[in-house]
């Protein structure tokens, strides 16, 4: 299934794409369920199949196989809910597929490739920093560009959601908390990531986590290596690896947090970049008004942002 | 006010510790309406001074004013409330006095004094780094010393709670924004904190931000500067400044975090701390099993927490 968040009329629910469509799951569910007979539809699909993504990732597994038959269901029976469950993919607006997550957990030099390049040694443990949950846009959204850099950069990342609560998770049994895959935009304000030691001030200003085109659920990629990773800018080739060359693939980076930290459903893990960034290139080359980041990665799909200056809003 | 969570029979809500009390700030405050003759006390109560601390930093200085109020109230009509609303301290449970803050920002080499007797210069921008919520403990909990490193270490930090949703305010405007102050713990797993460049790792273990005693709210503080800060572990004094020693003081940082990001209510930072952690002890010491680390700061109060060895859990 593809996960999303859409909004319609300012309200903001749970649903997959399919095709040209967005179904609502819970609207969906609640509609099998009164065809099925039960009284207290509303009631149950609220329990099972909830209305925002946060709900359905607590439900793990069940939830998503629950949301899965809603969408089949109503699909083949488009008339039997009461509330409108199918929308065209252009009449709502898709963010990303998780709305507030506790963590979204970012690693640095992850690509086997890019690290032996640059004439390092492969890392015996995973760097990891933070971004916090005001980072987070949609595929719908533009990228705003604050002025308080000239130096916007992108990095491509294979991103994944964590669907079960874990703890002390071995590497074997770590592919079973992950709710599912998509791709993130680790947008940085590459001079202020910089100034200080810390990246964390360079990496969470706001909209810095472009996230999507959605949730591509475990259920349909089984095995999360093997996949292609192409970033472009305007068109032109940026980055480009393979999710086989992480040194720390999923499943070790699952094992790697858990040991430190409880990891909770809807938490965010993106994998790392490879090479290629703006920062990096001869000259230096950093985003502007205008462009257009496309990110793709086999079987997840393709998420593409335009930049946009933007003015820092003030508090009222 | 001196602001809470307390847990009972598994419950959490928000409470004022007065004395040797804790005072349910909603159970009172629906009191208060319903002796006034409000017929929707509960759902009036529940708008302005809900039953939890997140709503409460939500609703602003109202909420926290008619808090005030209600505490008032039921502390004159000991006997007006229907459900109990007035417990002894001990009693109950006290937990950190924020539940779920979207964001923890930690500010490092903060302290004037420590800054210049280890030969560095004043930085010109604040060092900022995360922790995540799974970290929050509070003055009630011991603090678990995990078996994956033997190097835990304490940090002294005056902290500050976010009381209006803040984007690039002023540094004459910053402490309209705040809610109130508090003290963290920044315990901190050293030699994991230091196997990588970035210090995330170290920082964000399970349980590693003990917080109180309570928030002491910002109408009975109104200059955060100028306070002593003093650590002890059994009874040594380990670290010992004063807030005005900060380079970055609190009207600083709120106008240069709300300058890179979206401060919400609740959000918290904590400001750093001074010399004398016991990594830079000679030789470094470090906390042990049974270790009780107390931190002390004017008019802000103590919070007090033992060190307790713990086995990672195991997810199910």
């Amino acid at each position: 299934m593809k996960l999303v968040n859409y909004t319609m009329n300012g309200i903001t629910r749970a649903g997959a794409i399919v095709k040209e469509q967005v179904i609502d799951l819970n609207h969906a569910f609640e509609a099998k369920l009164q065809a099925e007979g039960e009284y207290r539809y509303k009631e149950i699909a609220h329990a099972y199949v909830p209305a925002t993504t946060d709900g359905i990732y607590e439900g793990g597994k069940k939830s998503i196989e629950l949301a899965q038959q809603a969408v089949d269901f109503i699909l083949e029976n488009p008339n039997a809910s009461i509330t409108k469950a199918v929308f065209d993919r252009n009449e709502v607006h898709v963010g990303a597929p998780v709305l507030n997550p506790g963590k979204i957990i970012c690693v640095g030099h992850n690509y086997r490739e890019h690290i032996l390049e640059m004439g390092r040694e492969l890392p015996t443990h995973p760097v990891i920093f933070a971004k916090f949950a005001n980072t987070l846009l949609g595929p719908d959204d533009d990228i705003p560009f604050y002025p308080i850099s000239e130096q916007l950069d992108y990095e491509a990342e294979f991103t994944f959601v964590i669907g079960k609560q874990a703890r002390n998770v071995s590497e074997e049994d770590a592919l079973d908390y992950v709710a599912g895959y998509t791709i993130t935009n680790d947008v940085t304000y590459r001079d202020i990531q910089r100034r200080t030691l810390q990246w964390l001030q360079g990496k969470t200003v706001d909209g810095s986590a472009p996230m999507g085109p959605y949730l591509l659920t475990a259920d349909e990629l089984p095995d999360p290596s093997g996949l292609s990773v192409v970033l472009t800018v305007n068109g032109e080739v940026r980055q480009q690896t393979n999710t086989a060359n992480l040194v720390f693939s999923v499943q070790k980076l699952v094992a790697f947090l858990s040991n430190l930290m409880t990891l909770e459903p809807g938490d965010v893990i993106l994998t790392g970049t490879p090479g290629g960034v703006g920062v990096a290139m001869n000259p230096p080359t950093f985003l502007k008004d205008g462009d257009v980041v496309r990110i793709e990665i086999d079987k997840v799909g393709a998420l593409e942002n335009k930049v946009a200056a933007a003015n820092v809003p003030v508090s009222v």
